[in-house]
């Protein structure tokens, strides 16, 4: 059972995601407060968290946000291009080899999240644990590429809400699925590690090209059974 | 820490894929049980596991076991053959199109992994409830694809250990690293299932490919990283 | 304009692959030229390649062929599974990096090839030389992968029509459209020795199975474009 | 044999992705004439050809030319993005499936080129042509596929020398070998449309994507076999 912030991001997400409230249009707490009838606090919340996401643009002057001009096909449209630029990073670092300062950084990203999942379960403060080695271990693979055009273009890309790495919809209220999306998400870095290291330059794209599909199915906006397990405690 | 049953099983395995015990080489419990300085009990648990994987042959009478004639080579030149051929059935479906029963097959496999991994741990028959899932998720892709000449040769190609679908080097000891690794081979089960339905032919065949590598990686042959994350308690 | 020869093995090859002979029919010379209008020899002639490219059983005591015993989808999918075996095996090779015999080798090819299609047109004699350098060039590839599962099964798999390496269905009777069709598929040859060389390994594997196609697109069953300019001369 | 025209163009393009002529060194006529030891009016040709495709700068007030700052390394990173992001283009088609409008007009491009190759060789004028058709086909994709970060970030990319659709190096003194070229990159098309067409989405986008190797094989930068036919006429 997710909690009124919870609550009133998700809706309020959807509700821009979704053409509902369409790009240009202004939103204010009270407004949004009526329309989801819930209470100002959450849904103060949740319109800091979606200006973070990029979905909301702050007015000058306290007179509310916003909507964002992407569309939610932008969204998955750059999470696409995200996709197969980090892939042919990855590929092309597979194919350079890794040097061991590489490896050991890449190495101290796996070890990092082990720790958070090798107790079984999440707690306070794990997500923005995750999130940071998360954007680390990205980063690191896109440098060592050394493909300066898709650096420059996949920051560009980054813009777009949802569109760079570790951008994830977390769902704080149900930690025991967001484990398992999670730890999912980290062991295709493990798997990521082992094809660069051992030169396997066409799994290695593989599989950062569908890592980033985690992005796109925390959205939840497939009609399909995507990465949403059901009956999670 | 794994039990003695565990560390027979291990070994031996290990012995046999790295060539210490040649294709064709004799082997009985007595000699296995002073070799690797275990009591007999355990090394008998081991022989019946590994005539179970194809990688042991019993003879007749009560003499022992021979080895199989498979290399380690032989085994990894399989797992990827397997991966290729599920890889093409999955997106030959994903093309076609999935009809109701079928995809009412798939999501019952998706529900029945989902209700094992819900509860956060893995218990007593979970690993069994788990393998009969996963062979009848994988029997369900192949025959879906409707290519003949496929689901003909991957059968032969499944008579070489490890290379059928569901053949996992368990490791029963560390019930939460276990967790940890089959979560995520369900997790691709989520994707795969999620990619055939909503017709991602592509991406289908990307992950059912990738999928392979969890029995490639369970019998932790590779020298990098692969799917062994660390700090399981 | 195709000879008559060229029509018979056409039309006798569209009846069997979609069904109109069913396998298992009976086929006589006298039938068939009824059946095509068309005169005895040029169906001879027709009988003879049918029967080599495996669609046709010759019966004992000169009583005729029977049809084999496979479905044009059988015949699709049993190429779309050497697409994926011979890719799997040039992605190997790219990996394991290709010795100098080994270069020399697959540059022979290359250079037979060259020589065939820089004089810029076909001549007599020149599809067989094509053929002969095909078929070596396709088991250089597999053999020097060394996964003996997939040499194994590809074996297998070879002998459903049009399904091993080098079977095309030639088309004689137009020598210009053919070239361009051929000089394709030698260009992928040019492009896959320069991945393998390179070790570019998931490029390799991409062109290694998409080169199968052009066996398939050869034997003109799609509805769409495939292979085949218009306005040959 | 090259002429002295492409001879100027092809040393100089060299010198420049090869650092011998590093980014901001100024170049003038005069002074590359002599390097070369080539006339004066070849290298004018040359340093036209060159501004062109984005090599070089033009200064004001007639005092020659700069290099840009392109590293070849860029080059061959940036036509990869491009490989990777029409290859996304073409996917998303595929699944999309295409309209009667763009069937069409995809179908007069490849006629278009065919009229060009039925002849069975170049002639003054075809090169052009060739380009003016390849520029309207990739438009044509991405365009259809309804990626707008994509269409926007390919552009950008595109800046970039080589790295937009339909820069070829073109070799203008060898036209036989030019033929085999393009007529590659032309089967390619028709696989392509093929694909598109028939909604294999995968093959698709694998097509499209190493359809861009024919420009950077065209740079004649690589050490390996490339696409470099030997022995044209």
């Amino acid at each position: 059972m997710a909690t009124q912030q919870e609550q009133s991001v998700i809706r309020l997400r959807e509700m821009i995601l979704n053409g509902g409230l369409p790009a240009g249009c202004r939103v204010t707490e009270t407004a949004v407060a009526d329309q989801l009838q819930l209470s100002r606090t959450p849904v103060r919340y949740a319109l800091t968290v979606l200006e973070q996401e990029g979905l909301l643009t702050r007015l000058d002057n306290k007179r509310g946000y916003v909507v964002s001009r992407f569309s939610a096909d932008d969204v998955r449209g750059a999470i696409e291009v995200r996709g197969v630029l980090e892939g042919l990073a990855a590929r092309m670092l597979a194919e350079q080899g890794a040097g061991d300062a590489l490896r050991q950084d890449l190495r101290s990203c796996l070890e990092e999240g082990d720790a958070i999942f090798a107790k079984g379960w999440l707690e306070e403060g794990d997500l923005e644990r995750y999130a940071a080695m998360n954007a680390g271990f990205h980063r690191l693979i896109v440098e060592a590429s050394r493909n300066h055009p898709l650096g420059h273009i996949l920051a560009i890309n980054g813009s777009i809400p949802f569109a760079h790495a570790g951008s994830f919809a977390f769902r704080r209220a149900d930690l025991g699925h967001q484990y398992r999306i999670l730890n999912y998400a980290h062991m295709q870095h493990h798997a990521i590690v082992g094809a660069i290291l051992d030169g396997e330059a066409g799994r290695a794209e593989a599989l950062m090209r569908e890592h980033a599909n985690v992005s796109r199915d925390s959205l939840e906006l497939s009609g399909a059974d995507a990465l949403q397990p059901e009956g999670s405690p």
